[in-house]
């Protein structure tokens, strides 16, 4: 099976069963107020707006390699990391102040635009959007809680997953905090996607499919061996997409890296290697809300021209051998062997 | 034994829980970097700064009143609510933009003011906040699920921990919305005093403390009966404190309440039996944050004066009364019984 299938096939389940879920929630919130209702509505319609749903569909591939067989009982794991998912972007869109995610408006861009006769739209939106994250975290939680599996999993399956919660913000905190800071190193930004990609997109969801299907400690070690490499490549290959892949594609502008001066590796190593000329055009575009397309074609010329382009590329290719390897090495049976290495191929060759 | 000292003998015992607690978190965190022990760091001391705790021991009076012998592992099950109530404390101070709390800076401004040095020290703190507080959503989760009870038991723990969050979110929204309206209603306030409030403050933690020791379905619903009257007098005489109790002893100025505007009953229901020149002087107030002392005094005055201070006391007795009358008609064992009376009254009584 194609990985582009797998990922079609089951991105339609895991939409249906957060679907069905969330109508749920809906139903509940009724009985509350007004308010709570309308909460949930904008909640699921943002958690439906689409998605790669990559996390849903490692879940239930590690569990179903690991000979996982109750698929009703993994897409409720999956639909959990999807939460997960909905949650830290929408506290993440906050923070970056971003007004587009998935094609649509953010949360706090929702409503500060429902409520925009208010005295301040921007501020009531920021806050709706904080518990909106909140509830998102919640629902996650309760989900596991409620899933089929047995007592042992689900709560293995909720430390699991409060645990990947923690260490993303971790991974945040070094983010934000790289935003102030003028002599960012590779470290730091090797660090950030350790945890805010390679932990949180792939071995966390990888984990929590295994540990559904009751892997071994070994299994477990293996599997992170694979994903932490993998994970870093895939955050170089967003990064690369973030600003050379198509906008209508990524559903965001390919703008919004270099406008909200976002420390990549790329743009580390072009101004590493940049003349003079060109890291004064890059400095002047980094955190430029106004940059035009000239500039922004500008830019992109010299992270290709200065090398820098294929620095991402070659190291993200060189962290795909090695998750690979992982896994070659492994004693998983065939069918779950392929699979990963599909998926690691997969990484490098997306274009959304 | 009286309510104020069993409050301060398992007071200490939780903040020592908490301590050694997050100490292994700031040990946890400072093998990933720098910023997340310091985040950890601000974590610990916000949740050390004190608190009436008033949650954690419901949470282990209740336990104790239902037969639950297991005194370590009830602790852990307190430290989450406290921790709970930090992250909800966190989020709420961004949400009101909040200085103080508990004696010290807000979440936000203490890191605002670390890094004051930075572009926007104001978005700084709050991103940082936001993250701290999902932080501790992640950590509450954690310590009920490595506690000693059997996995059932987590299981429904974390159940009713994640409900409650989600409730209590329910009833922020609420609240956020109210300061919006114009035409806010005694429904609306009875609404979020109860979600707010009364499921957060009283039944949520007398919920834990009773599934914890394996309380049937029928002592939660009286625990219901008790605890939701209960809660929503403990709100009256919370606003009521808020505007006419010490400073000193509440740990934060006595005319927040006021300067935010906050829609209480004691607000409600001066406007409605105000005359138009005392509802001048009110509609003034509201919102304002450079009252001025003499002004503030005025308003105190005018709220005695119009009844509207002794229909909130009549009315939070009348509801402490219905609580106490629920216990009293249990089959609860007079030990439990005797304790759920006296925090009855202590509700009523309490001067901070």
């Amino acid at each position: 099976m194609i990985i582009t299938d797998i990922l079609e096939y089951y991105k339609e389940k895991i939409e249906l069963r957060l679907k069905t879920f969330l109508d749920e929630k809906i139903s509940e919130a009724e009985k509350i107020s007004y308010s709570s209702r309308e909460i949930m509505q904008y909640i699921k319609e943002f958690n439906l707006r689409g998605g790669k749903r990559i996390r849903s569909v490692l879940i239930i591939m590690a569990y179903k390699s690991l000979g996982g067989k109750n698929e009703n009982a993994i897409i409720d794991i999956a639909a959990s990391a999807e939460l997960m998912q909905s949650f830290l972007l929408i506290h993440d869109d906050i923070i970056d102040d971003d007004d587009l995610r998935r094609g649509g408006p953010t949360m706090h861009r929702i409503y500060a635009e429902k409520y925009k006769g208010c005295d301040n739209p921007k501020k009531f939106g920021e806050n709706m959007a904080i518990i909106a994250g909140d509830l998102l975290a919640s629902l996650g939680n309760e989900i596991i809680s409620k899933s089929a599996f047995d007592e042992e999993k689900k709560l293995k399956l909720l430390q699991k997953f409060n645990k990947i919660i923690k260490l993303t913000g971790y991974g945040e905190i070094i983010d934000i905090l790289s935003g102030l800071k003028t002599n960012v190193t590779e470290q730091d930004i090797s660090k950030m996607h350790k945890l805010k990609t390679a932990v949180y997109t792939i071995e966390g969801p990888l984990h929590m499919g295994a540990i559904a299907a009751g892997a071994s400690d070994d299994q477990l070690k293996i599997l992170s061996e694979y994903a932490i490499p993998l994970g870093m490549a895939f955050q170089l290959k967003d990064d690369i997409l973030g600003l050379f892949g198509s906008e209508e594609k990524l559903g965001k502008p390919a703008d919004s890296d270099i406008k909200e001066g976002k420390k990549t590796l790329l743009i580390l190593k072009v101004l590493e290697n940049a003349n003079k000329e060109q890291k004064e055009l890059i400095g002047n575009a980094l955190g430029n809300k106004d940059i035009t397309k000239t500039e922004l074609t500008k830019v992109r010329e010299i992270i290709k021209e200065t090398g820098s382009l294929s620095y991402s590329e070659n190291l993200a290719e060189k962290l795909v051998k090695k998750a690979k390897n992982a896994i070659k090495t492994s004693d998983f049976e065939t069918h779950g062997k392929d699979f990963f290495l599909e998926i690691a191929d997969y990484v490098i060759k997306r274009d959304y």
